[in-house]
This record gives C-alpha cells, sequence and structure tokens, in this order.
C-alpha cells in the first residue's frame, strides 16, 4: 500500500518508529510493535518498529515518521512509501528460548546485544530478555559472553603494552563513599595508569560523575580520554559519555523501571567497562548493610566469588573488598558537600572526615600491594605517603585541569533544615536510604543538595 | 523547575507520555521510563511516563507533550509547567513480586489490571508481569482473580435471568475453520442466546471477525449487541470493539512480539470473555497437531482439565472438545473463500466442505444436549434438522441484517496461482502454517486474499 508521509518532528533516540492510524493498520493486516520494511522508492529503505494511534493524527493514506526515520528516509512531503510486514530479527527467538529457561550459546547472546546496539528490538522486546535473564539466571559462560559482547560492540581504550592499567569499581547504595576521587590519584602517583569511569548517581544522591561533575568535565569522549589518561596518568569521568559500553546503556535503561539487576547482568556490565578500558587490575568494593544494594555478608562473599571467577575467566586480576555498609561514609551527602568532603582529604585538613580518608586509604594500599608497586603489608603506609605529601592533591588537580576545570565556589543551596535529636544518646543505626529523600529537592538545582551528617554511628548526639 | 510546553501533534493511545532533552532531564535527576508529575498551574495535573530525547527538538527550558497529555492538562502555548518526580504505583512492587517467584494476592493481580486499564503502567512494566506469569506460572487462584478482574475492569452484558447464554470457543491456528459462523444460528434457532465475540485474524489469514466482516458490520458496542441479541437471539462480531476485556487486550499487545502464551493468561483471556458476556455454557474446541497452537493430545488435555477446573470455579459450565488440527477445515482460506464456505454450508449446496459441515454440526451437536435443549445422543440429529430445513441459513441472515449487512459479491482478488502436484498421489500431510504466507498478500487488499485448497488429506492428487 502507498502511504503519503507525515512527519512528527521529534527524535526518539536512534530508534525508529512509524505510526499508522488503526483502519490503516488493520488493512495491512499490521499490529503495534510489529516489525515493518518501509521503503520511499529509491531514496531509501529501513526497518521500524509500529505505533498504532488511534485517533485521526494520522490519515487513512498517512503513515507518521519520526525524525529519525523520516531523515534516514530521505523523505520530502508528496513522497510515497511503501509498507510492508518484516521479518523479525533472530535475536527474537533466542529470547524466547531464555525464558523457556535455556542456556544461550555466545553466538546468540551476540546476536541479541548487536540488536540491541542496532536498536532492532524494541523495547518489549529488550524487557523480555532482562526478564528472562532476572528469572532463569546466567550461567558463568553465558556472562563471560555477555561482557565480551558488550565489549565488541562498544569503543574501547588502548594503551602502551607495558602500562599497568588498575581500575576499581564499587556496588553502590552508600551515600558519600566518594573513595574514587581519592583512591585514583593515590595510586596513579605511584604510576598505575587509572582510566576511571563512572556512573552519575542511581540510588543515592550522587554518583562520582555527579560529584567530579562539580569541579571538572565529565563528559569526554573515548579520544579524549585516552590523551588525558596519557598526560596525566588517571582520569575520572562519566561512563555514559565514553560509549564503551553502549549495549549495557540501553540495557540499564529497561532494567531501571523496576530496579531490576539480574547477577549475570551486573557482572558483565561492570566487567565489560573494565575490559574495554583495558584494565588488567581492578579492586571491587562490595558494602553490605541492611539499606544498600548488598544486604548480608553471605551475598557479599558469593558476589565476590563471581567476580574473581569471572575475572578469571576474562584475565582481569580481580581484588574483592568487603566493606562495611551501614552508615555514609563522610559527612557530606549531595555533590557540592561530597566534594568538599574529598578535597579536605585530598589537602590533609584536620576536620576531614576520618572514615572516608581511612577507608580510601585502605583501597588505595590494596591496589598499591595488588599491582606489585608495594610489598606485601606495605600498601597502606605507601598510600599513606602520597596522601600526606601532598602529591595526591597535586595528582588530582592535575586531572581536574586536563578535564577541563570549573574553579567553583564550593556553596551548597540556600535552603536548610536542622534535623536535632530529641534527647541526648548515642547513634545506633543509619537508615542510608532516607538520604534518597533529598532526590526530590535536586529537582530545584542538583549540585547545590546537600545533606551534612553531624554525628555518626556510636557518637553522641545531644 | 518551570518548563515551557511544546505540542507533539500525535495520539500515543490513551498513555499520558512527556518528554525531555536529556540535559533537562539530567539537571532534574530523572530517567527515561520515570513517573513524572506534571502541573499546569490550576488547570490540571497528572502523571505521565518521561521519554528522552538526544535532540534538541525538546528545547533546555520545554517539555514536550504529546495530544492526550496536551489536551487533558488544557495547555495553551506559553503556559508554564511544572514537574516532579512522581511515585511509582504499587503494582509494580507486586509485579517484582511476581517476578521473584511469589503468588499474588487478588487484590494485588486487581490493583495490576486496574493499573493495566488506567494506562498508569508502562510498556516496559507490563512486559514484565507477562514475563512473570509466563516464566513463573500463575496459580489456580492467580487464573481465577485475573479472571474476575479483565471483568470487573471491562463492560459486561446482561440479559435476562431465565435467559439460556451459551458460548462457544476454539483454540486458534487451524485456517479455515469457520464453525462459529454456522454454530452459533443453529443454536439460537433452538432458543439458545449467543452474544459472541470473536478475533480477528492472529496466525491464520482470517479470523471469525474478519470473515464475517465480509457480509455485514462487527464493530458494535456493548449496547448495540445486547439489543442484536435480545432481537435476533445471537450475534456474531468482533471482540475489540465491544470493550469487554480492555485489560486484555492491553496485554495482548504485548505478548504479541514474542507470541507469549502463559498458560493463566490464555485462561483468564478467554474466560473473562464468556464470563462478561453472562454465558452460563460455554464450549471450547482444542484442536491439537503439529503445526497449531496446542501441538500435543497430551498437551490439549491438560488444557481441556484447566479449562474444566477454571469454568467450575466461576460457575460456568465448559465442555471441551479435542478435534483434529492436522489440515484446515474447509476448502477455501481468507475471508471471503472462507465465508463462501460457510455460507454454501449454511445453503446445503451439495458442494459445500463435508468437514466443516460435520465439525459444525458435531459442535451444535454438543451445545444442544450440553444446555439440555437436546437429550442426550440426540443433540447432532437436532442440529442436523435445523441445518437441513433452512432455518439456520435464514437465523444467520437475520443476525447478518441487525448487525448491518453488506451484501457484497463474493468475489476473491484476481491475482491467483495454482500449485499442483508433481506427480500423482495422496496427500499425506498439510503443513498448515504455510497459509500464513498469504498474510503478505493481504497488505494489498485483505479480503480478497485467497487461497483454495482442492486437494485435502487422503484425497488424491494428480
Amino acid at each position: 500500500m502507498k502511504l503519503l508521509p507525515k512527519k512528527i518532528p521529534i527524535k526518539v533516540g536512534n530508534k525508529f518508529i512509524a505510526v499508522l492510524n488503526e483502519k490503516t493498520a488493520h488493512a495491512l493486516d499490521l499490529f503495534a510493535g510489529d516489525r515493518i520494511s518501509i521503503v520511499n522508492d529509491a531514496k531509501g529503505k529501513l526497518t521500524a518498529i509500529l505505533d498504532i494511534t488511534e485517533s485521526k493524527d494520522v490519515k487513512d493514506n498517512q503513515i507518521g515518521l519520526y525524525s529519525e526515520t523520516w531523515n534516514k528516509l530521505k523523505v520530502k512531503h508528496g513522497d510515497k512509501i511503501f509498507v510492508s510486514i518484516a521479518e523479525k530479527p533472530k535475536s527474537t527467538l533466542y529470547i524466547r528460548e531464555k525464558l523457556n529457561g535455556k542456556e544461550l550459546s555466545a553466538e546468540k547472546i551476540d546476536a541479541i546485544i548487536n540488536d540491541v546496539v542496532n536498536e532492532d528490538l524494541s523495547e518489549i522486546e529488550l524487557t523480555y530478555f532482562i526478564s528472562a535473564a532476572y528469572t532463569k539466571g546466567m550461567s558463568d559462560k553465558e556472562t563471560i559472553a555477555l561482557t565480551k559482547s558488550i565489549v565488541k560492540h562498544g569503543n574501547r581504550l588502548v594503551f602502551k603494552k607495558n602500562d599497568i592499567i588498575a581500575d576499581k569499581h564499587c556496588i553502590g547504595g552508600v551515600p558519600g563513599n566518594r573513595t574514587t576521587m581519592i583512591v585514583v590519584p593515590i595510586v596513579a602517583c605511584a604510576g598505575i595508569k587509572v582510566p576511571k569511569t563512572s556512573s552519575r548517581a542511581i540510588t543515592s544522591p550522587a554518583g562520582t560523575a555527579d560529584t567530579m561533575e562539580v569541579l571538572a568535565n565529565v563528559q569526554n569522549d573515548a579520544k579524549k580520554l585516552t590523551q588525558i589518561v596519557n598526560k596525566v596518568g588517571a582520569c575520572i569521568t562519566w561512563g555514559g559519555g565514553v560509549d564503551i559500553a553502549a549495549a549495557d546503556d540501553k540495557m540499564i535503561r529497561v532494567r531501571h523501571p523496576l530496579s531490576l539487576d539480574p547477577k549475570g547482568m551486573l557482572l558483565a556490565s561492570i566487567m565489560a567497562k573494565k575490559y574495554a578500558v583495558g584494565a588488567k587490575y581492578v579492586l571491587i568494593d562490595i558494602p553490605f548493610g541492611k539499606e544498600v544494594k548488598v544486604k548480608t555478608q553471605k551475598q557479599a562473599n558469593d558476589l565476590k566469588r563471581d567476580f574473581e571467577h569471572i575475572g578469571s575467566l576474562l584475565g582481569i586480576k580481580v581484588k574483592v573488598i568487603i566493606t562495611n555498609g551501614s552508615q555514609p561514609i563522610g559527612r557530606g551527602i549531595g555533590p557540592t558537600l561530597e566534594a568538599i568532603d574529598v578535597l579536605k582529604v585530598l589537602k590533609n585538613e584536620p576536620e576531614a572526615p576520618y572514615d572516608l580518608r581511612a577507608k580510601a586509604l585502605m583501597m588505595a594500599g590494596v591496589e598499591l600491594e595488588f599491582t606489585g608497586k608495594a610489598k606485601k603489608g606495605q600498601g597502606e603506609k605507601m598510600a599513606t605517603e602520597i596522601l600526606t605529601s601532598g602529591k595526591a592533591y597535586k595528582k588530582f588537580m592535575e586531572i581536574v585541569e586536563a578535564q577541563g576545570a570549573k574553579h567553583p565556589k564550593l556553596i551548597p543551596g540556600p535552603l536548610f533544615f536542622h534535623v536535632t535529636s530529641p534527647r541526648e544518646g548515642v547513634i545506633k543505626a543509619f537508615q542510608t536510604k532516607r538520604s534518597r529523600t533529598s532526590r526530590a529537592s535536586r529537582a530545584l538545582q542538583k549540585t547545590k543538595t546537600r545533606a551534612f551528617i553531624f554525628t555518626k554511628k556510636s557518637e553522641t548526639a545531644f
């Protein structure tokens, strides 16, 4: 059937979507979600996902085309568009197999990931893949295949052969906890390259990328990052800007609405990013506690084993530390206050949060020993020397300058409310999830959100 | 944050969707798929699902609103729109529980269905519900709860207390097989009311609704249907036009891309429609065969037990017959040729397809006995008398007239191709799924598609 194009002037994110009204779709025997082949005479052809509208916005002889589809087909008003049903990609069959509990081969997983990055799977189909992985679990083989496939279909960073490339990662959920911004410059001072990509806030009010963004630009592409790391030895940037794991980013979007974390996908998501930046040594911090992602010591131990196993299969040395996730690390919550905490530690100021300092030094120590830069048992000492000497602060500022320094005045937002204890006593527990309520206030101006913790566990409130 | 509205002039099917660009979404800490509360000063407020565009179609200070959202909020250009994050409906938690393998209470299932009909669940969330039902299965309790909830949130037909209301249903997949159009008028002649709603084609080239549509209008609302059934005793219409199972229709849309048929949902989908039209007697035909929906006798037997069990719990008498689904029933495939087959049987023409006639008479016989209109063992005889007397044809034409007769010339499309046997022999098997290839030809003009079967199983081809 020949149809007239109607432009729907909006981009929908590299997806090809077309819209027919109900009557036309019925006449063509097409259903919402069907894949259709759209031909604009000799000018172009593509496969799109069909939406159906109940109204007359798109008339009987029309086909609505969103910007991407319109542009790709080089449509002009008055062109004649030919539509027919298209085959589903084979990957939809594999997703069905996985829903039925079958283990998928590396080839089938790669076919799925290929279609994910090429936007050949609809949102519904991708959701079925996530839920299949969630309800049926993923084997080690599948996890490795997924990791490698994510890397294959994304950007990679390449450094010199003899470079020692290390990375670190924290399984989220603990507010504050900006160890990355301290650990990275310390280990970089020891000659380790750290191409660190971080996420923005997911469950807590600020991610490392958000906090770093207060001080420097965190939107850098792969080429720029390689230059920065080669020049100053490290970077701290937003992973979403690098496109090293485009498939993973697309899957996370569909995992988000129900906050689903299928274990194999969690492992693949983290390990793919480490693999793609060329890391040979990865330190993983798993905080556990009632109110963070990993609830129990047992869960943390299981995850530790999984990470070490997957790491060994990928040829990456993985070191996992299990830490206390029962309260925030540091005193500030929200990008600006967290940046202030980090700078206090790096500048060796006396009022620097002792827990953030101690955790960062411990982690840097582990990384220094693990990469062979420090002797066993001497890593934390070496890290402490680097920090107290002021070298770590200097290195951090080099990173900030290389990424584009902002030199901001670190002033949190003007609105505040003191939460005081109704009686004298000792703090026994923190409901860290409550810090998420500050998410609402970020609607005003994100970087200015704050919660400052005057009293922590075992300290006296009065 | 105050935003300026930008109209996106397209309806998306009663869903409320808003679009922000990436930068604005980031500043507001919002993700694609988030539920947002949108306020247009004193004029209106609603909850929408957020899309994020990577382009500048929607500018930094703008919010894109599709027609439904724009209209509901009574927006005028220049209005100021306030956006904040909204709570997820509780039903998303229940969907997560189901994904984790928990049995859901009737209240939780009803909360999900309520949000489905009110479009409060995003497509991704609904997909998770379908896949949870598919991978974790549904208990009888859940199936009953789902059935009742679908009925509760849709239209119902109400007839007089003493009316005998019967219905029939066929689990699809056999091309041809238009028994409904013969069984319904026969049993209606015996004084049984049959408010029959049918589907359009799903896997075969024509559904009953498509075939009936060749002869009469099949888009009738609940009020009109009640009038027709009270007047002539029966109707044969398209179920999608009656809105008796709106929630089910929405779920089917999401089940379609992967053709998922979670058993509990299949049962609920069918039984809800029977319950909603007030049927007290339901005859269900389960054809089995390698190339139809139900593959084996065992699967058919299991499904039979499930239907009878669910029926007894709903207070509906269910009779299940298991039939041969190994080849098409009748000779014509496609709406026009199937309508011709049906009319030949109803008019007692000598060249009427004997298998279609025999199957319809058998089924009508079962229904007549089962509702007490015929003595045990006498149903088929009574059905045959009604058919041969010409009363069934007369009744059928009354139904056609009541629904709005079209009096078409029954001429199939002009293009045809004879498939001849390369050698003499006896047909051993039919690849009925191949009849789906005619789906492509329907893109030209649906009702004119045709495949005419000259030779059937055990018949000689030469």
